[in-house]
């Protein structure tokens, strides 16, 4: 519900901007255990929206929807070298159940490769068995220090794809295929921008070869990291011995993948969209893409109210989202800011002159306000609905490219990155990264696909660049 | 895959049968954890048809979906005195994060009931919030000591509807709508027939005021309880302090239901329609309605390939889950074992005289074939298909009342109960219901709502009937 006062604005404190949106809206709220988020049903519509439109792209791939345990044994983290370093400091353990102390603790699961492996390991005979191509939507946990609601939580829901391959070409295929999904699905559903590419191995997912990533910007400059998408070589293979035999007879290990896009998806979508005066939400996947706010004073309500119930059941026929306000208690105003904060695309306000005249007054959450004919709206909705969503993509796009900067001095690098992302060239060494994190608290961001060759001195060092193109650096959520 | 073996006769052993099936035909696997399940891909292929088909009916009926954490302090179980000795037992307790103790121990959820309780208690201030209807999709865990895929396991997949209500008439209205849900779903989708009914005291939800439920009987002339509803009254409301300011500007409790279905469902589809040869699945819900299955030499292969693709097609475009079985390496006869053993309900057979004459076999799970002409046959599946789903439905249902019994003596009673249900007079008394349970090992499954008034002497100690009808009795998984 709309408070009396207003938000936070975004220029004078952009986290507590968020922090206030997002309960104000009523996307989210806290748990009772610190680090905990309940998802309200209006976040939760934004996430199904989304799941949909992952669920049917990860499908036209091929790939299948499977479930595995929540519980995954403690040992099977200590097979894989990397995996338990990166992932141990975070498990929450079941230590008793039924009453009684387990024999073995039992992890929570933080991502499910090792109890997938386990699996495969049975499945997985001959070449025929291959590829795998596994997709599960779930919970995860991982029990983090600092949390903060969709971007950060102790428990998040999310999707994780794992598949296995024949061979390497066909694993790297399908990371990057992946990685493509998400980057349609950010840009075309989320109307969020995304840069594409992979980590440097001080970034890259515990376990991993390496890490593909899609990265958007935030409007107060910083990075989110989105989507990832990894190619896990045959670590886990070894770690929990799938080996198949090919049709050359020998047996061998296979080469695996994994890939996960979370709940932080909607965390993007607030904070790529949204201005002073709330949510603005994507139709695509926006819960409710229209609202209809009756205007009538009580002698007038009997004139209104046909016209716009009329006019709420056609936009729903017409496959609309759409929501009429007719709620007595609030007046137009209040549902307009209520409207507002809640992002809702399109509004529609009809009073009794409106009826008269047969039209309506159609507003933008983008701003803008026409007068439109009620005989003619219904078939125009759908198309300002998808006009409204590459404005969205536009605005966001070049909100982002006016952030960006090439630097080559670590002066400018320091002051750019204050406000946005920085290209620059980097010498690829960990260290220099780390202190370039210690100094600046910005890190590398990717190495992005499209970024066209080039070569320079390190922009923090000066030694040789490493990755023969500049480099994505930001701070992050 | 089908095995060389056949399946051991449902006769013989249904319990080994059941085994069997659920994992030759790739339904199910066992995970690492002590009770846990891997549902693989086309165990999960069923599943989501149902949630899709449950989702649905869900939102029509004015549910929005959202998510509470996973883990919930264990002190909220103290709160509601049935709910902490019906459930206390059964929890999974995380003791470590974050490498640290905890400062208290928390449950992994085996029903929501108290974290929505204590949501509802900051979200509910005025009859203005109400009523609140909401629906969570998710796993709970529940350490039970006999377990068994999908009827059984220590962790499972199932949605959990909560309401919260101004007026007990209203909670009760939903406790009864939603169980007219789940009994549509089961009998319209599953093809599963069942009765609907109130729980006896003994058997009731730890904290509820009194359970409804649907209970199907499996081939083995068990019951399953599918699906339940709870009128919860101010129960969990007194517990958790959830007030509202009412019309007439009074503070009072709200009224709360809950109601859930599970994996089980899953189960009581292969159970309720399974024969020797493997599963029968209802069309509805059948991840693969049609298979293909090419007849050629290796000298008719091009003759037969372009007929069965251009087929496979068709159907797809016209909304038919088909599958086409076009692997070289195994024999027609392999693969009408294969997908009869996972019970797909219409299979085609196409070789070079079937092309030559435009034709192909039609072969129905349920027995029966018959030639089809190819230009005709896409425009016909889709009623063989609901035909085939009316088919399923109707043996189900006569299956079930042929193994259905009045019993007036506690002779008959034992003698019937080991073949199916029983309907019978009970006197209602805890200690007696109990006493049957311990000679028979058979359970009250509910007291039918649409079973006629009569009135007689309980089967078992002959004192007068205590509702005013006969109840159902079996022995239940």
């Amino acid at each position: 519900m709309a408070k009396e006062k207003g938000l936070t604005p975004q220029s004078q404190d952009f986290n507590e901007w968020y922090n206030e949106v997002i309960q104000r809206a009523e996307l989210v709220d806290y748990g009772p255990v610190r680090g905990t988020m309940v998802i309200r049903p209006y976040g939760f519509g934004l996430w199904e929206n989304i799941q949909r439109a992952l669920d049917d792209m990860f499908k036209a791939t091929g790939h299948t929807n499977a479930y595995f345990p929540l519980f995954i044994p403690m040992s099977f983290f200590q097979k894989e070298a990397e995996h338990v370093e990166g992932f141990a400091p975070e498990l929450a353990v079941v230590t008793h159940a039924g009453g009684e102390e387990l024999e073995e603790p039992l992890a929570v699961r933080p991502t499910s490769e090792t109890i997938i492996g386990h699996m495969w390991a049975k499945w997985v005979r001959t070449y025929r068995d291959l590829p795998q191509l596994l997709n599960q939507w779930g919970n995860v946990v991982r029990w983090e220090l600092r949390t903060k609601p969709f971007l950060r939580t102790s428990e998040f829901l999310w999707q994780e794809g794992h598949t296995a391959h024949a061979t390497q070409a066909e694993a790297e295929a399908e990371v990057r295929q992946m990685l493509g999904v998400y980057a349609k699905m950010s840009r075309e559903w989320a109307a969020v921008p995304v840069w594409e590419g992979v980590k440097t191995e001080s970034e890259k997912f515990a376990g991993a070869v390496y890490t593909t990533t899609i990265e958007a910007m935030m409007r107060d400059g910083k990075a989110l990291q989105s989507g990832t998408s990894h190619y896990l070589g045959t670590n886990f293979a070894k770690a929990f011995d799938i080996q198949f035999q090919d049709r050359d007879q020998q047996n061998k290990y296979v080469h695996t993948t994994s890939w996960g896009l979370s709940t932080r998806m909607v965390g993007a979508v607030i904070m790529t969209h949204g201005d002073d005066k709330g949510l603005i939400l994507p139709p695509r996947i926006a819960p409710v893409q229209v609202v209809i706010v009756p205007i009538y004073k009580s002698d007038t309500r009997e004139q209104v109210m046909p016209a716009v119930e009329r006019l709420a059941a056609d936009l729903k026929a017409a496959g609309v989202r759409v929501v009429l306000d007719d709620r007595d208690q609030y007046s137009p105003g209040f549902k307009f800011n209520e409207w507002e904060l809640k992002g809702v695309p399109l509004r529609l306000e009809i009073g009794p002159r409106d009826v008269e005249a047969g039209t309506a007054v159609l507003a933008s959450r983008l701003g803008g306000k026409e007068t439109v004919q009620l005989a003619e709206v219904v078939g125009q909705i759908p198309h300002k609905l998808e006009a409204f969503q590459a404005a969205l993509y536009q605005r966001a796009l070049e909100f982002r490219d006016s952030h960006t900067w090439e630097v080559d001095s670590f002066e400018e690098f320091k002051e750019k990155v204050e406000q946005g992302f920085v290209k620059a060239f980097h010498c690829g060494d960990k260290e220099c990264e780390k202190q370039i994190k210690a100094e600046t608290t910005a890190t590398t961001r990717c190495i992005p696909f499209d970024e066209p060759e080039a070569h320079g001195s390190c922009v923090r060092c000066g030694k040789p660049s490493a990755y023969g193109k500049r480099i994505l650096f930001a701070k992050a959520y």
